[in-house]
């Protein structure tokens, strides 16, 4: 049994233990044992541990100063297996970020500089950076607030996030196969996907040529989505992320379907109107449907935006420098920061709040279990 | 902003949050006030709180010394709300009544003595006593043990837990109708119960009547309840819990269909046969599917087995002072303790460990929320 320190922060729509590396490194296990072991992979229920037994609360993140000029702190996200002995390091996750930003501001990593305060990040797993711009009224950290997001009830700190140059971040390239969009051809028909890559990898489809509208509820995209699957794994050799007949990772390429705006009830029983937003978008999370969008998702959205003929594109009502991504919690708004023709940064309206700090008592993983008579 | 220490324990199938009542009382805002922020109930996803956002992972039990004379430590049971901000106080935990017997000796609490160790305890809800019988090899508290139980593939310290004097703890009588079986007219034919008290008022179908074998997976099981629930509330009302068309707390009766042992596929896989346990059981808990059986329930089932007639005692396999209970989780393994006729214990095989110590920020209640822009 080792004593580890960590903070359970919520960024967004997602809970995260964040750990400082020195308190993580140099355990007698290494990293990922110590992470399975403290948030109880092992059970579906993760009942022996802190983790949550959802991809949106089995999430962890380390953090350490950063030696980079200009960057504050760096961070590496690990998405933590429920019921599986599997961590994957593949792919960032935005409320993390988020969470990582007030949780730098709380334990004096960076020093609070007014009424908003900007922690500098740069996400290792992929090498982007984003800033976080924490709300620091009166120069001063605060734990809580009154800023509320889609997805969830309780208000927290306003936090604002900023993806920045987040194209290419993977694959080099916006668009990684060359095309705005993609066919794929099907037993019956085809299908349209436009790749990008931005934020993180992502395929995003037609919905209406799938059957679909993109504004179904959470259930429905549920039920639809085993039959998708394929398509995914095939966007993700096109794209390049992985070797033809190989294995693709659960993490990247992010796969969701995009529509045109129409009314619909989000989860908490809101009606939506088609008018209050841009583009319908559902999107899968770890082979399961994600209740609102990741963050990442939700640049690679918003750059597909700027792509004459993209899937979202052809959707998408025109606007100026914003666009409303109508998603099952609710409308995400996503601000496009251009030179010229280039998308420079994405910034989104988060909030965080800091929820627990803990000593985890983690099992060594060499015990053997032992059946009780 | 306050702070509130607490530790994070599993006791058998559950996740259990103990706070000592020194951290909990006097803090400017209620106890359920603090328990429902601390937990995010707010939130379906219990995402902005410590909660775990299901029944056996939204629990809390407050823990202080007893002042009475061989009681060494009396606790509270709290079944903290999830998606609702309510808390329910009407019924106790085995599980979570496992999880303070370990978190007493830790704690200093009760002192260890020899190689196991026993905690005397006290549960508040019910008035029930308790012992729990810890490992403590050498004398000494162990934070982590081999020992397992079916539900958890994560060994942790074997925990024997006793239910002493189990019979009528709410409604003092071990058959609150007087019969050993009620019949409930449905629309067709009749529905047979057994409505026994020990542990905690339980409602016990005979699952054939119903359509039904007791041996369903959990999603069959869950798929069937919503039809049955009206049966609960009639046997809550028979039992005196309710008062006729009254609300019948979710809390108790305990509600479940009992059958014949037949062959079954366990929850993680494994085949069990018919001639591995005596009685086939299939609980619910706040309205759902319980994953095993809560131990109070067990309880239940074992006291209605020594009754003559009862719906348990007419498929069960004629067992000497053991009786073996077939859960979706696997066989569930209770022993009578009989003074003659009368049940004066049960003792059940668990296991338990200390997952964290935590100080958890929890939110002013007073806070008005206000929508970002």
């Amino acid at each position: 049994m080792i004593g580890v320190s960590g903070t359970l922060v919520r960024g967004g729509t997602s809970k995260c233990w964040l750990f400082d590396i020195t308190d993580v490194h140099g355990r007698g296990a290494s990293l990922e044992d110590v992470l399975l072991a403290a948030f109880g992979s092992q059970d579906h229920s993760q009942i022996d541990g802190v983790g949550g037994a959802t991809s949106t609360t089995s999430k962890a993140a380390i953090i350490s100063h950063s030696y980079e000029s200009g960057v504050d702190i760096d961070y590496t996200f690990a998405q933590v297996g429920v019921g599986v002995n599997e961590v994957e390091w593949g792919s960032n996750c935005g409320n993390c970020g988020t969470a990582v930003g007030l949780y730098a501001v709380q334990s004096g990593l960076v020093r609070p500089r007014g009424e908003q305060t900007t922690v500098r990040m740069r996400n290792t797993n992929t090498g982007s950076r984003i800033d976080a711009v924490v709300d620091t009224p009166g120069g001063r950290f605060t734990p809580s607030g009154n800023a509320t997001i889609p997805g969830v009830a309780s208000p927290g700190v306003a936090v604002g996030l900023e993806f920045l140059d987040p194209v290419g971040s993977t694959t080099d390239a916006l668009l990684p196969s060359g095309a705005a969009v993609d066919d794929f051809t099907l037993s019956e028909g085809a299908a349209h996907a436009t790749l990008v890559d931005a934020g993180a990898p992502a395929a995003l489809f037609d919905a209406e040529a799938l059957g679909l509208t993109g504004a179904e509820t959470v259930a429905e995209f549920g039920a639809a989505l085993p039959s998708l699957l394929g398509l995914r794994h095939r966007a993700g050799v096109h794209m390049g992320l992985a070797a033809p007949g190989g294995p693709v990772s659960h993490a990247v390429p992010k796969f969701g379907v995009v529509g045109a705006p129409r009314d619909y009830t989000a989860t908490d029983g809101t009606r939506i109107a088609a008018a209050d937003y841009d583009i319908s978008v559902r999107m899968a999370s770890m082979h399961a449907p994600h209740p609102a969008i990741g963050l990442t998702s939700t640049v690679a959205v918003a750059a597909a935006a700027t792509v004459q003929g993209s899937t979202v594109h052809a959707h998408a009502k025109a606007r100026d420098g914003e666009i409303r991504l109508g998603t099952p919690a609710g409308v995400v708004s996503a601000r496009l920061v251009l030179d010229g023709e280039r998308l420079t940064g994405v910034r989104l309206n988060r909030s965080a709040r800091v929820i627990a700090r803990a000593d985890i008592f983690v099992p060594r993983a060499e015990r053997v279990p032992v059946a009780l008579p």
